[in-house]
């Protein structure tokens, strides 16, 4: 057990880094992308599909978890695995981004945030304690410290206290849990919005909190690709080699490879999995819109390439058809398609380390990009 | 290849029997439950699903099918089995009963049915012929006739014509598939509505047209208990002894039985899927709706004694959760549960029939019926 949080580096290529983090619920090798399951379900997928698809880690939603069906509840059913069945690993964001997203009328102090719930407007306020707390009762592998996300455009000024409080926040929530440190981990976050030298300071004040990983956070808010990508360009150098890397809700296969590319071991985006509901089904070659009439009597599978239940058993033609007659199938054999290609991204870009040809990996795919833009 | 359509009539039990049907797509047990898929999938669940829950045959609908995605793609993949990778038997209506309930305008000729598609309000005409030829673009392996289901309340001399009506349609359809039997098998329709005269003639110019199974057609169209009751038990001794017996469209878990008691082997229902997606849920202790709040947290499986992939990984709890958040596993689970409960339901009554003591088993949900509506 005393090995619970242990983050071993295995091989290096250039900045990229393959390893593996101990969890209490098993290893998990990295670079990893993780599957998101809001609120106590990966949408459409059971626990055997993701076994089936290779996922290693999921991720669920403090905020959303909290609501509904609330952290209290979970404690009494024995905690999130066990409610879902799920037996490997679960990260549990810090409900963060979805309090300065999703909720109402949220007020900021040094004490923490208070917010509307978006279910019934009820009000609620989140500390760093208690948010802790909440992911204690969810029992998740890895919790995640309390942070403000700034919106994009916020100016220097906000941006810099914000950060400030972060720091404050994580400070606060390591001293929360300090004494049980070797069974749940605890991750902070980097913020500071795209201000390079408020990035530099916040991932100095970060990184002398002993925490088991650490986190880019307030990316994906609606900067442009190059912002993305000089920010986590920037950012990532200037976290512990020792421990665990985590790019919050990013992104694209791309921009996943250009976080591998600058140093980064973790990932999640709601991408593919909202994606697949909506019929935009990632492949080797590109994108699909599954809706397209062209795919009307197209026999070949969604991904020839792809080893994936959707792939090996049914057409694009069949897809094309549950998703036009509104079939409930449609949803989770998209789903599993599109998480299998993000799960296998990562792990091609694993082996490509493995053998020092990531370089040769993240070309292909700079390239296919700027064919579907040309 | 000449056993198909052979049914194997094994036991006995009062009226109750069991057997064996032989299709293209292998063995049927009777008596037998077909899951719905109306549109190509049985809704939410894939084959696999399907597979681990033991379902033997399964039915489509022909009026959907052949306003979407179309009889003539179906023809142009490889029939509807390949199409949604099903490897087990197929039955299809004969779109008979949606063209009556589903679709607007429609006008009934001594050639068949006139009627606007429900999804875009476009004009058709079935044919018996017209049918048959959908159905074996589908290559179910049971076709049924075209037939006319009479509104309740018809009157005798309205129901009597379009009883006459249907024996015409069934002679045709026999004429116009006749050189080719032995492949896909075709069942003919006993109507008549509540008049049990006509259900006697009605049985009596059917089982003259040589065909490999006969059902009861035009109840559960909105009729009492009893009613439906009087019918089936009237009308099942009516069929011949030598063939499989279709109960089309019924019903609940006692209705069942009692066809089973009638003597019928094969029955369809939309209950079991359309119920679990509303959340009512068939247990053997009677119904149980999830999104009452005594299950909030109730960790007991759904149905301690289910064998079912719901219940046997997840609790009440959980499945309460997922309906109340309107996660899409919702649905999947409930009808993985449901559809278990019913085949399980044909499938004890097999054993009963063997065993001789059906009238036991019946008397058993005679019992629990009472007591829910006690």
């Amino acid at each position: 057990m005393n090995s619970i949080g242990r983050f071993r580096l295995e091989h290096t290529d250039g900045q990229a880094r393959c390893g593996c983090l101990q969890t209490l619920h098993g290893e998990v090798p990295t670079p990893v992308f993780m599957p998101v399951g809001t609120q106590g379900s990966v949408k459409s997928l059971c626990p055997m599909d993701l076994d089936n698809m290779g996922a290693g880690m999921i991720l669920g939603n403090t905020y959303h978890l909290y609501l509904r069906p609330g952290d209290e509840l979970l404690a009494q059913m024995g905690g999130l695995h066990r409610f879902m069945n799920w037996k490997g690993p679960i990260l549990t964001d810090s409900g963060g981004f979805q309090v300065f997203s999703l909720s109402d009328l949220r007020k900021i102090t040094p004490e923490g945030v208070e917010f509307k719930s978006h279910l019934d407007g009820s009000r609620h306020f989140f500390t760093p304690e208690k948010v802790i707390r909440i992911q204690k009762n969810i029992g998740s592998d890895i919790m995640m410290v309390l942070d403000e996300c700034v919106p994009y455009g916020a100016d220097l000024e906000y941006t810099r206290n914000s950060m400030h409080r972060t720091v404050q926040w994580a400070w606060k929530s390591r001293d929360f849990y300090s004494g049980e440190t070797g069974k749940q981990l605890m991750f902070a976050i980097v913020q500071g919005g795209f201000f390079m030298d408020l990035r530099r300071e916040s991932a100095a004040r970060t990184c002398e909190i002993p925490m088991d990983g650490y986190a880019i956070g307030g990316v994906s808010v609606g900067e442009t690709k190059q912002e993305m990508l000089d920010t986590v360009y920037f950012t990532a150098p200037l976290l512990p080699r020792d421990r665990p890397r985590y790019l919050m809700g990013v992104g694209k296969p791309l921009d996943i490879l250009e976080g591998i590319n600058a140093g980064l071991d973790m990932f999640d985006c709601v991408l593919p999995t909202r994606n697949a509901r909506n019929g935009t089904l990632f492949t080797s070659s590109g994108k699909v819109n599954i809706k397209q009439a062209r795919y009307r009597n197209d026999e070949t599978a969604l991904d020839p390439g792809c080893d994936c239940y959707t792939c090996m058993n049914f057409s694009r033609a069949y897809l094309r058809h549950l998703y036009m007659a509104g079939e409930l199938l449609s949803f989770r054999l998209n789903t599993i398609h599109n998480l299998r290609f993000f799960i296998n991204l990562a792990r091609k870009a694993r082996s490509a380390i493995q053998e020092k040809r990531f370089a040769q990996l993240i070309s292909r795919y700079r390239n296919v990009e700027k064919e579907q833009e040309g």
